[in-house]
Order: structure tokens, then C-alpha cells, then sequence
């Protein structure tokens, strides 16, 4: 039986990590406003720790287990923002962290998973690979496997990002997020859901990796494509913890096209002077595309990391 | 005889301009204090209207103007953040400005200062060019001049970005701005002279235009050299009006390398999700380029501004 987090236990996640992570400023531009006809409002997630929310969710599971489940420590796979958050709050809690990586891993991100103090342990490139050795990780060491984003604790401690949003603005018509493995969604559709019912919750998607929009739409959970997206974070499967909630209190979930996606992270680089990741840009992107959906709304964004490469240009 | 502005004009400054300034946010990063050894606090005029600490002295002086003086509008010459920041503050109470512009302006900032809705007059490249065209058009429009930095309430006005960084973090040990024409170092020595006079006030140079930092210690303003920048925007003169402020309340003006400055200013975008110019990472490489003067201090930045290029890259 699979246990689903409700709004409670983001309240209870808020308090639990408020030592450890930033609560992050929100952001406006009159610009942007004019451009989308939208009143939109930017959370910044991509200042948090390890730039990006990720570190909620972690900080929530590391310091949710018992002594005797910390005891071994915990594991994950991951070649993104996750692997660092998790090495981020088993460091803070003083626990060993494995995490399994793919060996083609930006050398930036392997350098900062390995500077919050955590074990890499490498397997091939292909999911499976990492799959694999995970498992045998977890059987070496007895660790807690922290998934991405089909984790009750992981959910829970993403939706505190909404919560602070819709406490600093309230009335909002609208909020939205990148949806990936719908971690981040489910949170904050659980915090919408308490906190503020009256506010739509939306999910933005490239259109080249839809399988969150038609899993959505049909009720199954369908695999991503292989199609390349510059939002590569976001080509992730949807899992039985979140799914559910996002049926049940998400309203939509858009697609944006590649182009989109890299004109809307270049507006906010150029104009809020922030650097977000293209997952990020993928709901401002939606604002461009579903004007029909946007314009004279208030609308909350979450803009989910920073970690973009520096060294290659999109646009 | 030239007026000079004491702490009063910049508390009577940040009365005027608070319904048109951001009062911008702080940020500081573990990572940056590892790395330097100092304790810092960095204020995020990046985020400013118009992308620059700018906005502040600009809007200082055009409300600072009578009815009167008002009614035949502002101009200046600028090709940078100035220019903006004039056509900014003009839009803002409704009066014309012109902006004298040389002939190679990139045309983002042509773009930028046309939104802002002033009146563009083009001139030659040369900074002589520039003066002659500016003369001709106050002589033509009646328009009040407002000098990028040596201007009394341009100083008054940016003096108020360290009036809020020293109320956001008291005791500071030591408050530090770039040096370009002195408005920014010169209303913040004033700043922190009358509101945290233990603090120390310090300046940051290119070491290829280090004509401050000789100006200061010789007592005598030299003109800028001609050696080229990638902080460009800190080639100008100090003048009449700032300069006896910071010979009085400056404590030392300090110079950095080419290869600092770009380093710092990747660091500060790549751990700190911040997009500043060159002229922003100057004091911060300060940091690294002079340990004995910061290691172990509380030191304040101001990240005067975030209009950097997106096309070309630096590293």
C-alpha cells in the first residue's frame, strides 16, 4: 500500500527544514508582465541551497528518518540537482550519502556532490546501469534509498517552496511548475490544495517529452520519450506517490516547444538578471504559448534551479 | 564655489526616490566566505531598476528638481547604465530626457534607453563628440544636465544602497563599491560616515585604469588611461564634487587584475545564480587579490549592476 502525503505533512516539512534551507525572495518585472499580460510573480529557487528546490525534498527525508534508519546512512541516483541535495543533507546531518552516477556526469556536478562530502559510486550511462548498482549499494550499506521524486518525505518538503510563495502573495489565480518526475507538482499541489483552494495548480512540460501532459490526461503513467529537450531534468518518469496527487489536484499540464524554452530562460537572465536552468524557463516559456490561459491572471512560478552550464550557449 | 552633499542628502535622497527604487535584497554564500576568508555580505543592485545602483542617483536628482527646472526636461551623456537610469527616472515624472549616445552604442542599451521613452541624439564615438552634442542640446532644449557621477544629488542617491546594506547588516567592518567616475564611493563613504562611522569605506579599481586609486593617494585627479577594461564602464574621471568626499571618508582604493575581475564574475554567476557586469565583480575580486586587507572582516559589497553581455563570454 502506498503512502500518499497530504497538506499536513508539508506544514510538518516546513518546520522540519527551516534550519536548513533558504526562504527564497520572490521576484516581479513590470517587463515581463507587459510581455505575457500576466501578473506574475517569481519564486526564486534557483538561490536555495545547491540551487534548487531539491534541497527541500532532501533535507525533509534526510532529517525525517529515525536515528536507527540514519544509522547506515542514505543513498540516490541521480546526475543532477538531486545527488548534490542529497549529499547537501546527509552532510548536514552528519550521515554517509552513496550516490550513484552516471560516468558521463558534468565534471561540475560530480565536483559538488563530492564537495558536500558524499560517495560516488559510478555505473555505465544507462538508467539501468544505475538501477543496478544502486540496488547493490543499498545491500552493501543498509542505506535508505531517497528517490527524486516518488519519495512521501521528498513531496512533502518540495511543496514548502509553494507554501512560503502563497504566503507572501496571497490570491494568486495560478501557480506553476516544471514537471519532470512530479515531485515538485505533487508538493505543490498538496500545498495549494491546504493553503489556498482557490488557486489553479498548473504543470509545464517540454512538448518533446509529454509523457507527464498525456499520463495526465489518461490517467496512466506513461514512460518519456527519448527525444532531446534542452530541459533535460525534466525527462523523467511520474511515480505511484505523486501521480495521484497530481490527478487530483492539478488542473493542467501545458507543453512549451524548445524555442520557447531557451527565449524564456534568455528573458530572465537578460532582464531579471537571475540564472535559472532551462527547466525553469519551461513555465515562464507556457506564460508566451497559452496566452489564452495567462493573460489577466495572477500567476506564481516556481523557478525550480540555477545550475545551467556557463561554458555553452543556448541561444 | 561647488556644492558638496553631506549624510542629510542622502537621508533626504532615500526618502524621495523609495517609491521608485527597489530597496534591493542581500545575499551571502558559504562558499564565497571559504574561498575569501572574509565574511560577506553582497547587496544585489543587479536586481535594481534598470539593472543598476544607477536608478537611484537618477532619480534623485530629476525629483530633486523644482517645477521649474523641470519643465524643459534632463539629458545626459552616457552609452552605459546612466543613460537608462536618466531616461528611467524622466519616464517616471513624466518630463523629456535626452540622452546623448555615441554612434557605437550596442544596440540593447539603444533599445533599453528608446523604451524608457527618452529622446536619443546621436554623436560621433569620441567623448568630445559626446560633450559638443550634449552642450548644443541644452543650449536648444533648456534641459537640466545630469552628470553620470559628479553630480551632488547622483552621489546623495547612491548613497542610499549602502544606507540599506548598513541598516540590513550593522557593524560592518568595511563597506566596498568599483570605482569608475567616484558618484557610488563617494555617496557611500557618506553613507557610512554618518550612519556606522567605524566601518571602514574602500574602493576597487581595474589595475589597467588605476587613475582612482593614483587620484587618491596624490590628492590630484588624473584623467583615465587609455588601457582597455573588461569592465569598461569604470573608465571616467572622478570630479570636483565627489572627489573631496572620498579623499575624506575613503579609506583606501585597491586595484585588481583582468583575469580577477573574470574570475569573480563567473564565480558569482555560477555559485550565486547572480548575473552582474565585469564593473560588479571588481571588489570581489578584490577579495581574493588582497587576503591581507579582507581575511577575517566583515565586508560589505554593492553589486553595483547586472547588464552584462549574454552573447559574448569572458571565460
Amino acid at each position: 500500500m502506498v503512502r500518499i502525503p497530504v497538506f499536513a505533512d508539508v506544514l510538518e516539512a516546513a518546520e522540519r527544514i527551516q534550519n536548513h534551507v533558504h526562504r527564497t525572495p520572490g521576484f516581479t518585472s513590470l517587463t515581463l508582465n507587459a510581455l505575457t499580460g500576466a501578473e506574475v510573480f517569481l519564486k526564486a529557487e534557483n538561490l536555495q541551497k545547491v540551487g534548487a528546490f531539491k534541497a527541500r525534498g532532501a533535507c525533509n527525508a534526510v532529517f525525517a528518518l529515525t536515528e536507527t534508519e540514519a544509522a547506515h546512512g542514505v543513498a540516490t541516483h541521480s546526475s543532477g540537482n538531486h545527488a548534490q541535495a542529497v549529499a547537501y543533507a546527509a552532510g548536514l546531518r552528519g550521515i554517509p550519502a552513496t550516490v550513484v552516477m552516471p560516468e558521463d556526469a558534468p565534471s561540475v556536478k560530480v565536483a559538488a556532490v563530492r564537495g558536500y562530502g558524499a560517495r560516488i559510486v559510478w555505473a555505465g550511462t544507462q538508467a539501468q546501469d544505475r538501477e543496478r548498482r544502486l540496488e547493490a549499494a543499498l545491500e552493501e550499506t543498509g542505506a535508505i534509498f531517497i528517490h527524486p521524486s516518488n519519495n512521501f518525505h521528498v513531496i512533502a518538503g518540495q511543496g514548502t517552496a509553494a507554501l512560503e510563495l502563497l504566503e507572501d502573495v496571497p490570491g494568486l489565480d495560478i501557480v506553476m511548475t516544471p514537471v519532470g518526475g512530479g515531485g515538485l507538482l505533487a508538493g505543490t499541489a498538496l500545498a495549494a490544495a491546504g493553503c489556498s483552494p482557490q488557486t489553479r495548480v498548473m504543470g509545464a512540460e517540454p512538448e518533446t517529452v509529454d509523457d507527464a501532459a498525456r499520463s495526465f490526461r489518461d490517467g496512466v503513467i506513461y514512460p518519456p520519450t527519448n527525444a532531446p529537450t534542452v530541459a533535460d531534468g525534466l525527462r523523467t518518469f511520474l511515480g505511484d506517490v505523486n501521480f495521484p496527487i497530481i490527478r487530483q489536484h492539478v488542473s493542467d499540464i501545458v507543453t512549451v516547444s524548445e524555442a520557447g524554452i531557451i527565449a524564456a530562460m534568455r528573458l530572465i537572465w537578460e532582464r531579471m538578471k537571475l540564472i535559472i536552468e532551462p527547466s525553469s524557463a519551461v513555465p515562464v516559456a507556457a506564460l508566451f504559448e497559452h496566452p489564452d490561459i495567462f493573460q489577466g491572471q495572477r500567476v506564481g512560478i516556481i523557478l525550480s534551479g540555477g545550475n545551467a552550464s556557463l561554458d555553452t550557449r543556448l541561444w
